[in-house]
């Protein structure tokens, strides 16, 4: 069994369920037509088939390793990344002026998602590097821009990001990496960096490490980091990769997963850096990169959710146990066929999500309006989160429905697993997320929310007369999740805190009953999209209820046991 | 951190939640008085900490070998199994006349639990041995209990179970082995099995095998199977290991956990075998032995969630990040101390269950009353399914709170995950185990589940006054789950199968919040055990609702969706 790109899904949603045509009106993506974006979903989907999905098993297999201080990539991904850079897939929603195809957003999304079911470990480093771009055009200089942009749109070089350190992880601010001026305009970086993804790599030709470093008179905390480009590399004068930075890969970290993707410690010995954006704004230019990054990390989850789905049913359409009619196949079993079909309808439902978070970037971009804005930074925890949650699930039904099979490693079901997991930590853990999401997306007292609460509930009246199974427990669950929302932003940040997780999954379920809806509504309320709505709305979304009630416990309760108790219990 | 056993918790489980007591009033367990009960747990526990828990970490890293058909297990494993079997702690349930203790198998619940904390891939040794303890006594001639009893129940000899074949897994009807008989009253047993766990171990002088196979005259499907005794080496005159059998290892599987359990595929090729029970009453055979092994692994889930919960609590309770008042650590951000809660209360409720049932196992043993057995049988798959899962979601969680700690090999969280991911499948998958609970243990028509939900209800009524904000839910639920089952048995099979898996957790649900119940109540409704059963009576429990609604979807809507439109959609 072989990834198969989604291409009809994906065109299906883009057209008719978050509303891509939207973008068309705009001056910005008034030429990605239809027949564009499918030549860009063709073209991209058969690079994940052909070129990119072969190589994960071998990845991780034989993973990367540090040879002499170099990374050594696993066996096939050179020849992989060299097609996804020469086919210019590393960033296409990278700008034109240096030379990117300038495409949206959405359509970088979608083919996240299906870079990332062919190969997680791989797709790390264009995604890492699709940061980079974009820190870069908001934040950088024009020499910057100028010298290094091309370099990266075209895959030549690749990005990092240089957050961790070993007392600083969720909490970024206790930073102690240092930046002192050389008097030349450049800085010396000095420090230890670690859970850098991609910190080497053996097929490009220059590693660009983003680093956030405190200048000497940069204040303890978030407010006083710095962000600087320290290259492997120093550029010489025309531009290519020339003597060695004092920088180095000092080991690879055994995890897990993603074993093909190389985690470096990284040591910074008085490196030269470039200061990118203001002194001490180094946050503010890392949460630019960040908000992309998180969407296309929720992409990682989906791809490994659809990839897992595929195997998954693969195999139950293969596999014979028992006496069972129709194809005689485990599919026939009614506990299987439940599994199976639950992937499927969490895939498609996530991915909705993420597709309408791309596309009101977009959107905010494209028109400028606030409203957008406030649509895709509400979006974007959910999305990171949600999506990454359901990618690990998923691939754990996966394994579940391989029964014995599934957890042996050649089958490759517990590869999804194993590699998806790091997803739900990584770019801010998801607990992370889901105080994002209570706390900073809540700062307009919910209207974001509202806004997005209201279009589910025309949907569903516009629904009632074709679909009134449907369309009253969606209004209702809505209705049910503005009156928490409500509730939530008039109370502190501690009882937000203690139930933000719950939060973020029960708006995930009704935005996911909301996407299939659309869906079942798009086929005129009767065909197999529509069997996947019922499922999800009759199956799945009545989980929302219960996890109202645990927004509503706040922290009642939560500090009872005392951390004495804890241990004794 | 390394494990400690949960002594008081064990202890107070049993003399206050699970009535262990009521033990001491029949003939049978009348010795095993509080002071018996509490050496056999501390001196259990010392075992498993000091003995047995080194060896899990190396286990993994450097798993069990193929060499020249031979076994070779993990370092230190040897002398960590000669410790067991030194000690007595093989099968402490076994019967005194052939070496045994003759303990509850509530005690061995115990042992098992702890033991499955240290090391879990060792102690599939010790539980596998267990179950053939059990099947011999059961079924064995007198000649067979004679030899082989007295060297399994001492650990010098070990045990294993070979069912499953390449096209006969769930469907173990499909077996293809056969048996010929030889004249001299022995059989020739022909045919591969897979997924034999401990199918070979180099510190035992014989492994005994339990095959199941057909005899010449043997039906297809589950009728026509027999078991028998085929051990590595045939047993001399003098009852030692003589010359080897015509057997032999072929591979060791590569999984994605319990590297230190070889899990052997096995190759028959005409070994001398004995008939255990009837001819054709092989899976009836099987049966006696897999109930009480469907509890032992779920202990092994249990002993996971605990082995988690005390790894993740350390951590959380020395890692800093952000500032938080109190002890400066992660445990006081609200999501930590929700995760770590809940990981305490989850581990608290399972393990409630788990030696509840095994209370019933030994009432009915020590009464023979059908209604004790019928209690045992109905909470053995909630034992085993419920177990596992919430063994496998701990240790998820507990990766969680380790952050990207918990993705790095070395810190060890990501083995207990990996490590328990088989037992929700192996000894029947968790799906089996629902299918079971709501067919074969709804034969009765729900009379055993009924006399359960009495209890639980009559409990919540004699809580009302002491704490009615949790005698209340607790009431509600065990109602609304009644009214669940009294619906799912007027049901046809594949409705029932439907939402068999929901059925199941739900059931799970009510119960722990009864045992939760009981251990406030035992405490006086205030104290440490009051919050932790508040925290799961308020954020747990009402996960029943979502798991009921979609109990009583039933098959509905469930095939609307035709094999091919879930390859097409």
């Amino acid at each position: 069994m072989t990834y198969r790109a989604p291409i009809a899904d994906l065109r299906f949603l883009l057209e008719h369920v978050v509303d891509f045509g939207k973008l068309r009106s705009t001056e910005l993506f008034s030429d990605v037509g239809e027949e564009v974006t499918d030549a860009i979903l063709t073209e991209a989907g058969k690079l994940c088939e052909e070129v990119i999905a072969p190589v994960n098993r071998p990845g991780d297999k034989t993973p990367s390793t540090l040879e002499n201080g170099r990374v050594r990539s696993a066996p096939g991904y050179a020849e992989a990344y060299r097609a996804i850079a020469e086919g210019g897939w590393v960033c296409v929603s990278a700008p034109a002026d240096y030379g990117g195809m300038g495409l949206p957003v959405t359509l970088q999304t979608a083919i996240n998602d299906m870079m990332s079911s062919a190969c997680l470990s791989l797709q790390l480093n264009p995604l890492l590097t699709q940061g980079q771009i974009e820190a870069l055009a908001a934040h950088a200089s024009d020499e910057i821009k100028a010298l290094y942009l091309p370099k990266l749109i075209s895959g030549e070089w690749s990005g990092t990001m240089n957050l961790t350190e070993p007392v600083a992880g969720s909490d970024v601010g206790a930073l102690t990496s240092k930046a002192e001026p050389n008097g030349d305009g450049t800085y010396a970086v000095t420090g230890q960096k670690i859970y850098i993804t991609w910190g080497d790599a053996d097929f490009v030709d220059n590693v660009c490490h983003l680093v956030l470093a405190r200048l000497p008179d940069g204040k303890p905390g978030t407010k006083g980091i710095s962000l600087f480009m320290v290259p492997r590399n120093l550029p010489d004068a025309d531009g290519a990769p020339g003597v060695a930075n004092s920088l180095k890969v000092v080991s690879l970290e055994h995890k897990l997963g993603i074993h093909g993707s190389p985690t470096c410690v990284m040591e910074f010995d008085g490196a030269t850096g470039w200061l990118i954006g203001e002194e001490h704004g180094g946050m503010a230019a890392m949460f630019t990169m960040m908000n992309n990054a998180r969407l296309g990390v929720g992409c990682q989850g989906i791809g490994i959710a659809e990839a897992a789905t595929q195997k998954a049913l693969a195999y139950a359409l293969e596999r014979k146990q028992g006496k069972v009619g129709g194809t005689g196949a485990i599919i026939e079993h009614a506990d299987v066929r439940r599994m199976v079909t639950t992937m499927k309808a969490e895939t498609f439902a996530v991915r909705a999500i993420a597709l309408a978070n791309a596309v009101a970037i977009d959107m905010g971009e494209a028109t400028g309006e606030e409203d957008w804005k406030a649509r895709a930074a509400l979006l974007t925890p959910i999305s990171k989160a949600h999506g990454t949650d359901i990618g690990h699930e998923m691939a754990q039904l996966g394994i579940q429905v391989h029964g014995g099979m599934g957890f042996i490693e050649e089958t490759g079901a517990a590869q999804f697993a194993r590699d998806v997991r790091v997803t739900q930590i990584y770019e801010g853990t998801n607990g992370i997320q889901a105080m994002d999401l209570v706390a900073r997306k809540m700062m307009d007292g919910g209207a974001a929310a509202y806004a997005l609460l209201d279009e589910v509930e025309a949907a569903a009246e516009a629904a009632r007369e074709t679909l009134p199974d449907l369309a009253r427990p969606i209004f209702n669950a809505a209705e049910n999740f503005r009156e928490a929302t409500e509730w939530l932003v008039e109370q502190e940040m501690e009882d937000r805190f203690a139930g933000c997780v719950a939060y973020l999954r029960a708006f995930a379920r009704v935005l996911g009953a909301h996407y299939h809806l659309l869906a079942a509504m798009a086929e005129g309320g009767s065909g197999p999209r529509t069997g996947l709505a019922r499922f999800f709305i009759k199956r799945i979304l009545p989980e929302h209820e219960a996890l109202i009630a645990q927004v509503r416990e706040g922290a009642v309760g939560l500090y009872d046991l005392s951390v004495e108790d804890l241990q004794a219990v």
